[in-house]
């Protein structure tokens, strides 16, 4: 996936969103608004989205001195969607058909994403998509794939929406699971601490992948990461970012799981924007 | 009024407009938006959007080597506006209180604006505001100050527009108008022009404002301008870019008549974006 023009508001909003959040202090704002113009103007388009974004906040990190400025945001989801659990996960123990409603869940959960710098509202989400016919539907395909599979590779998005994931992945059941996360900060996206803060250690193996890019690069990735995911009978990917870093590995059994929150992946989707994807 | 970041994003969505609607032949569009972003990288921001809208748009003209753009965006709201003439003067003509009538008709026009890259829908605009409460209504105000005026002093916007300004001014019927229009084409702002082909030049004397920023900045503006200016007893200026450029004119007698489209805007009026404002 090559970057688009469009895609320079929506890193100019993202940057604006972290601006008016007042997680990079003013005296930084200004620096860090040119730079990123600046690299937007002398840019080489066939970089990937995922590419940019990593560099872009890594610029950010460096100029604002801050290793993770989404950090107070992240512990903050993290800890609504911790308080959020034993509600949802008793919805999914108590419905007729558990893992279609875990995995519509771990949809929801792809929602709360403030890197771009939507609105979110994490219980009208979940109440959304519990109600919403998926705009593509592999689900069957899916639940068919975890039972044949003898180890899963389930790779996270975002903080707040791996305590979904834990639920889901409990619904799951299966003895064989890896999960990736990001090996250091990057927007919103979980790391170990994160992932081990909501539990998900307990039932499954947590890898780093080597890697910040929001997303999966595969050329960046580690070799564990690439060992595992080479391995895996089943690959679940969550999220935007990854889905741009995967879409194109059609040798592999992966599913995707998703909530199109931009015009250039609705479109290569073949979906509108806002859609969510199981596929 | 100075440019803020939230402005960047703006312009820059206002450029892909004019890319997708194909205004702008492909090869151009790299260099325009690198120079777009560059231009922006070392903006002084005390500059006011207008002047910084103005050099944009000179850059886009320049790039692409076309003196007007929009111009076939211009004849096709005026050709459309045009055609919608005959239903809005009769229903104008038969209300009850036409001056009313007539004025939400020229704030209406208002939201025909094709330079920030909004979806525009005619109709449903004016029956929107037909039925709805202006944000700020001082039109009582204004329909004494038009009884008592000697002369009126009327700053149109954009192209479309001016087709139901004309029947506000027809509505007024003052024996001593004059309007201001741009001296040369910027985005969808009207020029002499226009203002002949939708017959303004019947009802009122027609002076260019000897500039083409996307508003009236004073310090730009020819002497015949100014000299309308600072003798009309009564000003009306239509939309945004006119208010940002006067709004701090506090010694004149002006009334704003426009549409808040951007949130800067709306926060400098106190109103939601989106606001329909007679001040």
């Amino acid at each position: 996936m090559i970057t688009h023009y469009e895609c320079i508001p929506c890193a100019i909003n993202g940057i604006l969103n972290l601006f008016n959040q007042n997680l990079i202090d003013i005296k930084h704002k200004d620096k860090i608004m040119r730079e990123l113009l600046k690299y937007y103007s002398e840019l080489d388009f066939s970089n990937s989205p995922l590419f940019v974004n990593k560099t872009i906040h890594k610029m950010v990190r460096e100029i604002s001195c801050n290793p993770d400025p989404y950090k107070c945001l992240k512990d903050k989801y993290n800890e609504i969607a911790l308080k959020l659990y034993p509600e949802y996960k008793q919805i999914v123990e108590t419905d007729e058909n558990r893992l279609s409603k875990a995995l519509r869940l771990a949809i929801a959960g792809n929602i709360i994403d403030f890197g771009p710098g939507h609105t979110i509202d994490i219980n009208k989400s979940i109440e959304n998509i519990f109600n919403s016919k998926l705009s593509i539907d592999h689900s069957e395909a899916l639940f068919k794939e975890i039972k044949k599979a003898k180890n899963i590779f389930y790779i996270v998005d975002n903080t707040g929406e791996i305590v979904f994931d834990r639920i889901f992945l409990e619904t799951i059941n299966h003895p064989n699971i890896t999960v990736a996360v990001k090996s250091s900060p990057i927007l919103n996206d979980a790391t170990m601490e994160d992932a081990r803060l909501v539990g998900l250690n307990k039932l499954a193996t947590i890898i780093n992948n080597g890697d910040n890019a929001p997303g999966t690069l595969l050329n960046s990735v580690s070799d564990e990461f690439t060992n595992a995911f080479n391995s895996a009978d089943l690959i679940i990917s969550k999220g935007q970012g990854n889905y741009e870093g995967l879409n194109n590995c059609k040798d592999k059994n992966i599913f995707f799981l998703l909530v199109a929150k931009c015009d250039i992946i609705a479109k290569d989707l073949g979906v509108k924007n806002g859609g969510f994807i199981v596929k």
